[in-house]
């Protein structure tokens, strides 16, 4: 029984049918990666994710991570699998040809990503953090730092963690209080006890990059006092070797609902030896480099394991013989001929495969905003990605965690055993919708921070875009029954967003009680224009008789007639107001 | 700190206030139950759940059930802990005085049911099974057998299950294979495997009685060849004493997502002793007894975990400091005042107030249904129990997961942690869903059986009922904006009802296709219902400025202002039709 199988045929369609990601790579001055180079990456990850880290899978969940005298044990066969990570050149992907790196386009670096995290999201979440750090150094630190730590990064050799919260600062950083002291030969000291830091101490690599967030001793109060510090685990020479171990230690890890094969650990730093990264006070904005390529990447996770989820579900309901199916003589029938089976099973399928185009677009408009010659698709990129991040975050973990409910919900009782493989999916996404900021802070990222904070430009900005685009599919009378449901959507979209502009300037709390309906809404947008774009790329294949065309087509009817209709709810529950969220007497603050 | 705590004054409001238990069950000949005593019961369990079973919630989540050669240990405590139930009486305070039980009212026997799921769904799971196990044996059973076993159950001592599934049937009961063969001394000789039987073996009593599913040699196929039969884990004298051991073992224990401390067993009957209850090939019917009571009661056991992780939520929302509220001048401010951290905590409260009262309504007809002297009385209250058994248990059991998840959310990345205590109530509550009956089969049995099957007759009464009285309320100013959304909801589901009546004469998905939709509207209706009474319970005293009916008042505006337009897109789902679910093209056979 295969555990997991990566989507290739899909992947291939959105970048190459879908997003046309090498043409659009050229215009960026990258013309080395054609249709035929992405799918042979792609082929290997699928190989490398189904024939090696699948199935380390539910032995990594059964076994966890050990704490023993400060040293992280991962489970049986994560060593060695690392190993093959870094020799395949895993960890280099997307990294920069200085540094050794493939320096791949990121909407393929993040299809391998959802490969990996479908097949073992545990095991995947040491280098997806890694990658991340990499790209905090070299977006931040000095050019000596990065010569000394880049190389070693990019080959995987030594991974790399993001330490922010603290026991009583999480969602607000402006608590922390972890100090760093300047000593004289230009290091700090840093103090202090940081929590839930995934990938703190493990067995993998030699070395292990802490990122830090710590106050200087003149720093100011709150968020303006934050600096960024460079602490590795062992101290380096100048030329890559190891010096001495410094003074940092896991003081504990976790006992979690899931990934229980990733270590989060409670990391002591005892006076260690750390770099500033970029200028001292700056910190937060430093990291935040880090949080968006992270944000973007454990919604694609989440992706990954909804994909795994729903393989199951769906290879379940192939096999499984139970009642009658209306209109049958046999004494049973396949579940999947039952309608509710059905419905259970293309929820699922219009949820990863829409949330998988729309994050591998989001992907692309990455490489768009730092590299199109035009200064004006730069702008419009950067300004859609600041968008579509915390969506991808956020509605790719809430719809993960529903998914793959779903598939237990396909498999019945025996969803609810182990053995089914269904249940650890649940446990481990959960996580996405609480990490690297809960989805209520996604949510207010989107509404207060984007939308309302410019006056909704940016938004009507991509309404316009997606209304453009329904408009013209609308006019012809074969797309007409498609562009229907997004053009009505996009209006609703901008009612919404202008009347929250409006209404935040005089009630203080309207954003906060509108704000998690209104990103799943604005989710909504995003979903319907990526399907509609995809219905442009499939009806003549479809109506040609291509079943993988045709049923993309028929997913796109089912999510734009059966999940669409959400968003007239949404539209309700934004327009009820704060008022009914506020009201002192619902939740006596006695109580 | 308090792990959980029985929600008495909520209890109280429900069975005194809006449902009047005292003076239905006057009217219904049993005048032994006044207020004071029902609030004497509902001390008495909370003081039980508090100090004695929560306790072993967690500790029993963590050690699990252990299985070796055929027996089965329960965690620590657990023994002791079920020793002090049944000497305080708990399992027979629904059982016929005649069996020496106290025979208090559902609506009471499921409020303590509530508490006991709530302080530790695992624990109360057992006897729980062994309640229905009662009613079934005293509704089916041969006077001898009833004589001989329904003491040694109202008193505990014996223990029960149920033992339907086998691996090849399990919502298809017609496909199960376990045979019984008649002997000359009247007895059967049961043969056959079924699995998922929750407490099949266990340690906590000298005895376990099974009611089994299988069929007689010359049994007709499918549904209608299964009979019922009473095989006990040790064959009992005529005077209750132990005569020997039956061939009936354990031969293995799951490994699931949760509910770890109560054992889940697959049962080899090896030709044992078997006692028919009922008629020959009417087993089904008999059994339903049995699983109408479970419906009802797993229902209300998601109410009590639900009910236990919005305390630990609002507690945290209480204690927590991060982030500062809008208008706010201090550094950071407990979360339970920003808005979205409100929103969430209200959708809690809403969704555990609403459906208790919902849920002991439902009991309290179950009653009026068997005792009112007016047979037109119990006539409308049978067809309500019919309607609202389903919508419990799956609107229940659905909404508990959810709002179960959301007190994760509340908790941020600290939900995530096992000692947090709230993850395990997601991996408990998860099973409720699938357990008997999976909600699928819960919504077929709503939308097809009793709504499509009378024409939708019954559907329609119950309709009527909510508007007539939403239509009250609507005609009073100081009620018109709660008992307007109310009406516009009846007159929807009253539209849809018949539609989906119409349609299922032409398509034989249409049912399919709409049900779970269909169930999770039926649900708000019946909330929407028990809202709107208890705005007309709560509203005066709620003016006089009573905390607790101030916060009920605006519970129920929340929920009808915020959670009720939900409904909206169910309706659109609904009409979106079953062709897009049912087309071929979207999930190819092959695939």
């Amino acid at each position: 029984m295969s555990l997991y199988q990566a989507p290739l045929r899909d992947f291939q369609f959105v970048l190459h049918e879908l997003l046309e990601t090498s043409t659009v790579m050229q215009a960026c001055g990258r013309s080395d990666f054609d249709a035929g180079t992405i799918d042979q990456v792609l082929a290997a990850a699928g190989e490398f994710a189904e024939g090696v880290i699948a199935p380390l899978n539910a032995s990594g969940d059964e076994a966890g991570c050990e704490l023993r005298d400060g040293v992280v044990t991962t489970p049986a066969g994560f060593r060695g699998a690392y190993r093959q990570y870094i020799d395949n050149g895993w960890s280099a992907i997307a990294c920069s040809a200085e540094h050794g790196g493939s320096g791949f386009p990121t909407a393929v670096e993040n299809a391998v990503n959802e490969i990996f995290g479908g097949a073992n999201m545990a095991f995947s979440a040491y280098p997806g953090m890694s990658q991340a750090t990499y790209v905090n150094v070299r977006a931040n630190a000095s050019e000596e730092l990065k010569a000394l730590y880049l190389p070693k990064m990019a080959r995987g050799e030594w991974a790399g963690t993001m330490c922010l919260t603290e026991p009583q600062a999480g969602t607000d950083l402006g608590l922390l209080r972890t100090r760093a002291v300047p000593q004289p030969d230009g290091t700090y000291r840093i103090t202090g006890s940081k929590i839930f830091i995934s990938g703190g101490e493990h067995d993998l690599t030699e070395n292990i990059v802490h990122l830090v967030l710590a106050r200087l001793p003149d720093a100011p109060p709150g968020t303006k006092g934050i600096s960024l510090f460079l602490v590795p685990k062992v101290i380096p020479n100048a030329d890559g070797t190891l010096r001495e171990r410094n003074a940092v230690v896991c003081g504990s890890i976790e006992h979690k609902m899931g990934i229980h094969a990733n270590a989060t650990c409670t990391m002591n730093f005892d006076g260690a030896t750390g770099w500033l990264v970029g200028e001292a006070n700056k910190g937060l904005a430093g990291m935040f480099v880090q949080m968006n390529h992270l944000r973007l990447g454990v919604g694609i996770t989440a992706i990954g394991v909804m994909e795994a989820a729903w393989q199951k579900a769906l290879r379940y309901a192939n096999e499984r013989v139970q009642g009658r199916a209306p209109g049958s003589t046999a004494p049973a029938d396949l579940i999947v001929l039952h309608a509710d089976v059905r419905r259970m099973l293309l929820t699922m399928k219009a949820n990863v495969e829409g949330l998988r185009a729309l994050a591998l677009w989001a992907s692309q408009l990455v490489d768009v905003s730092h590299a199109h010659p035009d200064a004006d698709r730069r702008r419009d990129a950067e300004s859609l990605v600041a968008l579509l991040t915390p969506i991808v975050k956020a509605v790719g973990s809430d719809v993960a965690l529903e998914s793959t409910i779903t598939a237990m919900q396909v498999f019945g009782g025996h969803g609810f055993i182990r053995e089914s493989g269904v249940e650890q999916h649940v446990r481990d996404v959960r996580i996405v919708s609480l990490y690297e900021g809960t989805n209520g802070v996604q949510a207010m990222d989107l509404l207060g921070r984007k939308v309302i904070a410019d006056g909704g430009i940016r938004m009507r900005a991509f309404v316009d875009q997606v209304m453009a685009h329904a408009e013209t599919l609308h006019a012809r009378p074969e797309t007409q029954e498609f562009a229907g449901p997004v053009l009505q959507l996009a209006r609703r979209v901008r009612e919404i967003s202008s009347e929250l502009v409006a209404l935040s300037v005089a009630d203080q709390h309207a954003a906060g009680a509108a704000s998690v309906p209104y990103l799943r809404l604005a989710g909504h947008l995003a979903l319907s224009h990526v399907w509609l774009r995809t219905v442009e790329a499939t009806r003549t294949k479809a109506d040609s008789g291509d079943p993988f065309y045709a049923s993309k087509l028929a997913t796109a009817r089912f999510y734009l007639k059966r999940l669409l209709p959400q968003t007239v709810a949404l539209c309700e529950e934004i327009r009820a107001g704060a008022g009914v969220v506020m009201d002192e007497a619902a939740l006596p603050s006695s109580s």
